[in-house]
């Protein structure tokens, strides 16, 4: 059932940048105006279709002084940084179920620089993620759920889940392998199952992989190859833990002409290695291998590297004795 | 035409150790005795079924001054390490076309520590390499071809010389992705032909891949659920350039309880930490993935790391020049 093949041009293809996102998980968002005027600039250079500022956090829940702007994507944040947004590029933000005010926090879509709102919910919190498609399709948002750690669910869940947001009004569907755990031909399997749903009801498909494996883009690949059209992926795999798929690595995959990928590499150069330097850490490294061959969690592995240990067989039996 | 699950246990599958010899490419070979005889206790433990030495080149073509001595891997040096080799792990070495003394440097198998010899070989010194193979074949060797740098040939020369090593005693065939250029869709297809090559002529098919574009484990076990069964891997991916498929990914995904990867992480934590720390130099990293999507030799990758260099763009545009 392959959509395509390596010459294929798919004029169904987004890339949408998360580096804001799930990168900003790894330095509390505490992102420079510079670097996100960078990003932006480089990413419209590169084709890219969509790029995610990150998060609407509730300042309720999350104080405004532990993170930076793009935890909470004010509008007039955004609007700093993209003015009127006179790009083909459009411009997203996430929502998490139970850490944001919905109701209160979004102005309708015209009053907005927001595209697309993307909700992100495990499969047991479905009627609240329901209520929030619900709510941001009626204030014009183009809308996607991420449904998350579905390495863990069971299959007849996730159909559950597949046919309640099916009947829902969200545009776009994801596969999240929040632990990469995920080996290709799971993803491939996984991607048939989300089709078969988004074809009866008319949405489209997303995949958003981790690479505790080192298998991001590759998985991201094959779930392209199968059909799925929209492509999650960060500059230098920037995102928790292990990071993910690599913009560099994707956008010089694609086919379609309008892919560039110099711009990402010209960020890399002189921001992303920059942020290593000072010390943000992301990156597939040995103890994610271990959570991602275990389907767990990558918040273990985090504080290990975070204590730069390299007791790794201590490491893999801890992760054992914790289950 | 999948060759098993991730549920299944093949028996068929054998793991090659190559990080002696792709990763001595990297440090001249001067490994030292204790990381030698650590490494070969921990494949042992790991289940690992072949440890490959290094090469056997030509002490007339390489001074023995420049390069540690598994560049030679003479047969007393490896029997200081291995003794009897009293373990069910098979000793290999790798001999270059054009870079050995076969008919001298060979001692008949009854008289050596060594089980397999891997000749690498380009398709079109593909008449050298029939006569090493038949040569080792008449020693008593078991037999393997690498036909190296294949995503540069053309379908119809690599058939050939697929037919052509059938004929030949040489009992393994391996799919080699020197160039790091293979996409999992197109080592899918290639073990196809490879394999059915394979199966007219009653031969094994292996898979080498290399690290370019973050595919090396992807690759090695989308080929090896088309059937391939003979698969390198190496401890921490040591190896030329980007590196290899990781020991400690394919050895913690196989089914088969005989492999267990805590040895690898130990080899991993206690020696080749200190190896990177040391500044010997491999891995992923940007400027692979610029060759591997260009299908180039990883060369200007190497001096372009050597040098410390950071302008991605310039590289990709020298790149396109140099083609």
């Amino acid at each position: 059932m392959s959509k395509g093949n390596l010459l294929s041009v798919r004029h169904d293809v987004r890339v949408l940048d998360a580096t804001l996102r799930d990168g900003g998980l790894c330095n509390d968002f505490f992102f420079t105006d510079e670097f996100v005027k960078n990003l932006y600039k480089a990413n419209i250079k590169a084709g890219v279709d969509y790029m995610e500022f990150g998060y609407k956090a509730s300042k309720e829940i999350f104080p405004t002084d532990k993170f930076g702007k793009w935890k909470f994507c004010d509008d007039d944040d955004i609007r700093a940084i993209v003015g009127e947004n006179d790009s083909p590029m459009k411009i997203a933000v996430m929502a998490d179920v139970g850490r944001c005010d919905y109701k209160n926090d979004f102005r309708p879509k015209n009053e907005s620089p927001v595209d697309l709102v993307r909700v992100a919910t495990y499969v047991n919190a479905l009627p609240t993620a329901v209520d929030m498609i619900e709510h941001f399709n009626k204030l014009g948002y183009e809308t996607a759920i991420n449904i998350m750690a579905i390495s863990k669910e069971k299959t007849e869940d996730l159909k559950a889940a597949l046919e309640v947001f099916g009947e829902s009004p969200v545009d776009t569907i994801y596969i999240v392998d929040s632990y990469g755990a995920y080996y290709p031909e799971q993803i491939r399997r996984t991607s048939q199952m989300y089709l078969e749903y988004a074809e009866k009801y008319g949405k489209n498909v997303g995949v958003h992989a981790h690479d505790n494996q080192s298998l991001a883009f590759a998985n991201t690949i094959d779930a392209l190859q199968e059909g799925v059209s929209y492509l999650d992926a960060t500059a230098m795999g920037m995102g928790r833990g292990a990071g993910n798929c690599r913009s560099e690595l994707l956008i010089g995959f694609l086919k379609n002409p309008k892919y560039k990928p110099e711009p990402i590499l010209d960020h890399i150069e002189n921001y992303m290695i920059r942020l290593k330097d000072e010390g943000v850490q992301w990156g597939f490294d040995i103890p994610y291998i271990i959570t991602g061959q275990r389907n767990s969690h990558p918040r273990t592995a985090i504080a290990f590297q975070k204590a730069h240990r390299k007791d790794y067989r201590n490491f893999r039996y801890e992760l054992y004795d914790l289950e």
